[in-house]
């Protein structure tokens, strides 16, 4: 198996699958020399190498784990160079962008889309741990994969414990616009507009923090999640602003009983997430 | 001293001031029997009651901590039976409002606002601890109180453990406009724009449940504490909604330089944020 940016992700699936010796020979790839160091050092690849071409010559599968926005040129670089009956997935957190560029990749490779739902606030391979995935959920997005080639990805990622969820690349960008892509730009649009209050120590409770965590994550990678995904992201945005415009409009006409229908509303709403 | 409104925060003031020591007799509170029974059960109070006028006739402390809409009741009702220097302070987590309607208080009484930078998911007297407010900031709002008044107040709240800081009334409604009310607005807009999609447990992850977390709190309590500082509240809310507003224009533009600027400038300004 060849991963492809052999960070957090790709290094955390790596040593999990090491382990349960589902993988084969693992190469990892990555630009910057550390890494390579840093993911040997770790156990999570048998050997590195800083060229995706070389590295994919012989895969039966490659996992593409780099940022969201290399995706397509990571397939304009590797096409040329896979195997036959080569299976090639990603952890993109958008999928409709991903899966059209995938046409690119040669009609004797399998294309299947991949967003794990997991992550964590570290970044790198040096953060990687094997059971990262461990009862989550990973969603996988087919497109025109062979059903045999779902079955042979499905079959890695149920040994490392993941759970696996087939959807359609449609359907998992306009919910994640909802449960992932939205919530990032409520978090960090509340962040920005508290700006200077952020500072005020005295002040600072656990629901402020709890609310603007979020907040935290790379500003590159998630500035190239909300564009690849924009429509849908704004869609579920105009939702948001119009709840807002509730509350507004129910606290500046003192309006108790609205005030009171739209926070029983929310209240259970949340009362309806899954905790983990 | 008299604790009116014996739940989660006068029970763990109640607590944890008898066991520092500092509090005397404690007499416990509340308007339903059971309210009482728990409190003497899980040893807030040496005895209990449910009219406030007998309770509060020989204290020297009175602590109020019933939903902050009740609190100017509560003032109206115990203005006749307060004995001479006897300290009022209580835990709304607005100020202004309490401030102005402590006027119905006698004059040869001190009242000096307060509020406890500490709560739980949990609310009651059951769930109440000691240790609630250790380590914590309690807020006061001296007003016209006392220096010795202010001082007797601040002893007790120290000898629990927690740290004193006053600010005045406006100004404590505006930061808390900021740092507690919009958030809570916000996480309250979201969860309820989010709606049927709260249920998509496949794609829910600690993201979103990090941001939705408070819309979970208790309809009433938030819509009063909204209602009472609607006028920061709505201004704080304006500035959010202009962020949003940049968030949705460089997402609707394409515009990368301004999508990464803002999230830049979110997590600076997060990064900036206290953790406990």
């Amino acid at each position: 198996m060849a991963v492809i940016g052999i960070g957090l992700i790709g290094g955390s699936f790596a040593l999990a699958g090491r382990q349960a010796g589902v993988l084969g020979e693992v190469v990892g790839v990555a630009r910057s020399e550390r890494t390579l160091l840093e993911a040997q050092h770790v156990g999570a690849a048998d050997r590195t190498t800083a060229d995706p071409v070389e590295a994919v010559r012989e895969a039966e599968l490659v996992f593409i784990a780099t940022p969201v926005a290399a995706i397509p040129d990571v397939f304009e670089r590797i096409a040329p160079a896979l195997a036959d009956g080569c299976v090639v997935t990603d952890a993109g957190s958008t999928k409709r962008a991903i899966m059209d560029a995938a046409g690119a990749l040669p009609g004797h490779v399998d294309f299947v889309g991949g967003h794990p739902m997991a992550g964590s606030e570290r970044a790198g391979v040096m953060a990687a741990r094997a059971n990262l995935f461990r009862g989550r959920t990973w969603l996988l997005t087919p497109g025109a994969a062979s059903p045999e080639a779902v079955a042979r990805l499905r079959g890695a990622i149920e040994a490392i414990g993941a759970r696996v969820v087939t959807v359609d690349a449609a359907e998992h960008d306009r919910i994640v616009a909802r449960t992932s892509h939205l919530p990032h730009v409520v978090a960090a649009a509340l962040a920005g507009a508290l700006g200077e209050c952020c500072g005020e120590d005295d002040f600072i409770g656990n629901g402020v923090r709890d609310t603007t965590r979020i907040a935290s994550g790379s500003a590159e990678v998630w500035r190239e999640i909300l564009l690849t995904n924009a429509d849908d992201v704004l869609a579920a945005l105009a939702e948001f602003s119009a709840e807002v415009e509730r509350y507004r409009s129910a606290l500046a006409a003192g309006d108790e009983a609205t005030l009171t229908a739209l926070l029983e509303a929310a209240r259970a709403c949340r009362g309806r997430m899954a905790e983990p």
